[in-house]
């Protein structure tokens, strides 16, 4: 018998708080589509100067807020865009800058820390003389944290270095910065200043922050006119979208300031995982509320299996490949969460029955 | 000094009342994402049973349901589908399907009543014979009620006959029934009934039923397991969504009944307009909340200048030309709103100063 | 037994002349793609000035010298072209400007002599201040002659004051010239006047003009280097195309003078045909080179039937639907092959025996 | 003073030889696009035969065979295509299967020798347990012999078994055969088991084998019935295109066995170059028509300069980068080019003027 549940999936699936659902209730509301919503305008209003851009725009989704990011940067036919090649958009969102937007991506290795070289990424901008044949390089994308890459940051010097040789060449720069709080927080930098660099930034919401649904792109008044008439073409528009807007402003406001304490999670928890024989956890990268489990070679129990077993004691994670998980902390894991996670795993591991029976 | 605000430029215009409020700050959710929101999961097993189909998807918006419909049945590159040249999804959806999806159009006149003729609807449908100058048809697109026609309705029987047309020629049938529970209504025909010969329909829930925000599309389930990945590439897959979902399950079990009295309400309008001597209703054409107000030839006022008249007395309406207006009414519009909107539109009609001074 | 073919299904399957084959036999010829072909310059060069434009390109064929021609004027995503319903863009070339390119096609009803009304395309030119729903008009398309409207010309007046609205209105104009200079000789006005208010021309070779294969399309200079890299795009780069431009010259400056007697030999044919009973061909339409002959009511022959009984005659001809059918004459059409071609309709329609026996 | 001119920068810049002037010249011609003309009926019967599948389809470039073959095998929506990441079809043909197709592309290393390590691809093939975030992978596609690799070839076993790969995943295996007949000489198996394990094939027959324009796609029955329409979308059908296959047939006839040839020069040019101190060639590579020539650290010169004194000689060759030059042999260069190549580069390099005077 489940005791308990511990949802380590993502730090997605937090449900709203009583004040965010005390705000949503009573949330000033109007048509954003036919105007515009004056909760929703708040919202924008802040996120806009939180990170230092002229202008905002709420979306449904992170994967949203990326596709229009990268859609109204490479609006003409025959763009190309580069990216990590382990990067979220990539790899997570179904390839809708191409199925949808006919954007051509070119890749560039993504280190383990998340960075791309500065000069492999130069390498891979078009040659303009060559254009009879090429298209036309418009875009590099980054992404801080990087969630494949175990939630490790971009630093502020190497994110105004990429932004120096986008300039150089005439390129945009946007950052996939749906956990950029938790980089800011991290790197001990203001958040503004960590995407300074950045023409545009996507940042979620729905993530590490706890808001029910949304995200936030930001960038200047002239992107975020196409961007706003994009999300129309897309189906993002929606009327009264204050109510969600009012939830996104209390989590801002709530749990930004709880990301240092997921991140302290997440090494406690590296930590004790680490000590467990059958695992390693690589604890130097843990530098946010991400972490990857890895079981060692000669251990007789898959990832599947081991997730199964966690599952029968309440602790639900990712299964990343057939010898590792994934694990993501957030505010509503506690620190006895974390204790409980570790027991369990050495349950599962040992095959040891828990006091419960299993 | 505008004394209260009457706001008929559309029927998405309506704010969440109390009960609705009050269930969305209740609703039990969960992430739609990686799994099921309990609370999305009831609206649209809901939907589903009163449409009379398989299986539903709860989507951001009217927009986003209706693209995402066209796309799933014609996700062959090279398709075309049928539609009327007056239609919500021609002309005001930015022409997602072609600049997004790729799709190519092809229109058939809409009548005044919003009907295609069912002789050139046939007449368009490519000969497979010519097939390489020509684009595969795949689908036939109607609308019910019909917003640009005047909110009329389409009857059972003719679209039991568009169905037939379609099966025929192995096409399929989408329904872009954002106001269909209005011609339901008028038509005094179950709304299954009336949607049976249709593979899909999209239906609005922030437009005449009131919720804050969303729609949801409702087919096999096999149409739906592709529209929700679709869903997800276009950004519209949301995590604790089942908050917008609580609101609108409240808004269909609250609304649906007002539906009648907006009807009569907007009928009682338009007569109540054709009595002012510069204006022109088509009384005969009001089958449900809308109606197109028609400046008469030789009046010396715009539309332009009519409406902002009529918004210093708090009445907002939605110009439509340079000598036509539109009005559409909701739940949140009394009777009174209705006598005080005639005699706002015969003040700024006269030039009479109103009694509170304007 | 057939003793001759005429075949009149289109003008273009005219077979390339002694003088053609020579030239291309002996064409002065480098790689188009890596530099340019000294043929197809030549070409290039020739038809830019008699277009009375600044920049030409050769291209396989007219389908590509459209598609090129709207996607270059639509580049940016979310773009709409105005074109009419019976056009040869929008019925007889697979979709292409959607299903490839993404462009959104809003038609205007093509009057029988292949215009559209001026305030019809006037009136669906997008209202900027609606942008947030509309996709943004980019171009006007008209075709002349007009292929479907039976061959009928544009006149100068008409074309200068569709190039009005598009420039009021910021828009290009676009001519699918594929028979222009049919329309040139008809009309008595030189080609670059016949063409001058518009962006871009797409002008078939191989069509009356008897090249073996081709087209070529010709604007501004900015406009033919951005088509020249779509064509690469497309696959229309083509490496020693100077074998086919050779012979597209000598079409050219061998048959262009040849159309006017084709539109004689229609006018004749047009004329004999309408003397049979059983037929109608409206002659006054007849302006070029192409003719619609339609099979009375009453009569019992389809024209599906009549297609096969002609072909026992060596007649072909192309049906255009079960009561009408397409011919197009040309430059490999002698004026004994039109009577020829009375005497075997009127053969194929009282069932009288031929002289050989059919 | 340039006495000769030798031209090394493709093999695509080959003349048409007198044969191939008199068969196009004499070439029996029809309207392809109406239905099938003669000549291009026998060259795509005569190819469809050679690379032993059913069918074949005659296109104007080699992007064009590639743009078609993806976009058949990727005709839904959403589709993923594994490639190397360095082959022609991701660098060199505009992202057309994007930008124009809508396919998302996902690269695997390309090895020195052109191959992608099997694990590697493998890997990558998305799990159908992750498709809402993930598109669908339907195609992966090799090229054989692989230009940027320096023009190596794939064997026929590591063929079979990436289409072994394909086919366990249900897969489709496209070959990029731009130069798959130097492949297929290089490694003494003939062409058709070499290209056995895919399901389509493009093969350029204006490269190596001299033809003035085309390649040809095999495949299925199937499979060419909807390249055959996908070629008329993008404008690829042409009418009397028996001109250019007559040629094509002659340069099959007369040049497939000159290849063998061409790889000798290479070689022994490889040789030459690698003896000159200033430059590094590796001769193991070179394995066909087309050799890299690097120049060594410490050289003062740069690739552009090198370039720019060989023109002077009549030595056209294409820089590769900053310090590299490619070189590609064909049968219009003879063994005395090959020695006059070696020399000039040396003149080049030593700066000691020629006997000419340079």
């Amino acid at each position: 018998m489940v005791t308990q549940t511990v949802d380590l999936r993502s730090d997605t699936v937090t449900k709203p708080t009583e004040t965010m659902r005390a705000a949503m209730a009573a949330a000033e509301v109007d048509d954003d589509v036919l105007g515009y919503d004056p909760t929703a305008f708040r919202l924008e209003t802040e996120m806009a100067k939180i990170m230092g851009k002229e202008a905002a725009l709420f979306v449904p989704s992170g994967t949203m807020g990326n596709l229009i990011s990268v859609l109204v940067h490479c609006d003409i036919r025959g763009s190309e865009v580069i990216l990590g090649h382990n990067s979220h958009i990539h790899i997570y969102e179904n390839g809708g800058i191409s199925t949808i937007g006919g954007v051509h991506p070119r890749t560039v290795k993504n280190n383990n820390d998340g960075t791309m070289d500065l000069d492999l990424i130069e390498a891979v901008i078009r040659d303009p003389r060559g254009e009879l044949v090429y298209p036309t390089t418009r875009l590099i994308c980054l992404e801080n944290s990087h969630a494949n890459c175990g939630g490790r940051c971009l630093t502020v010097e190497y994110t105004d270095r990429v932004g120096e040789i986008a300039k150089k060449h005439g390129l945009k720069l946007h950052i996939d910065g749906a956990r950029i709080f938790n980089a800011s927080v991290a790197l001990g930098v203001p958040v503004d200043r960590l995407v300074q660099a950045a023409d545009s930034v996507s940042v979620c919401l729905s993530k590490g922050v706890g808001a029910p649904v949304g995200s936030v792109i930001v960038g200047s008044e002239s992107f975020i006119t196409k961007a706003r008439r994009l999300r129309k073409t897309l189906g993002g528009g929606m009327r009264q979208v204050g109510i969600l807007c009012a939830g996104a402003l209390v989590a801002l406001h709530e749990n930004v300031a709880k990301l240092e304490g997921d991140h302290k999670k997440a090494k406690t928890l590296a930590e004790g995982l680490n000590q467990i024989k059958a695992l390693r956890v690589d604890t130097e990268m843990v530098e946010t509320n991400i972490l990857y489990i890895h079981i060692l070679e000669g251990s007789t129990i898959t990832a599947e299996k081991l997730c199964k077993k966690l599952e029968e004691h309440g602790i639900l994670v990712m299964r990343e490949s057939s010898s590792s998980i994934r694990i993501v902390l957030h505010h509503q894991i506690s620190a006895s969460d974390v204790q409980y996670t570790v027991s369990c795993f050495q349950k599962a591991l040992t095959g040891a029955p828990d006091e419960n029976g299993h």
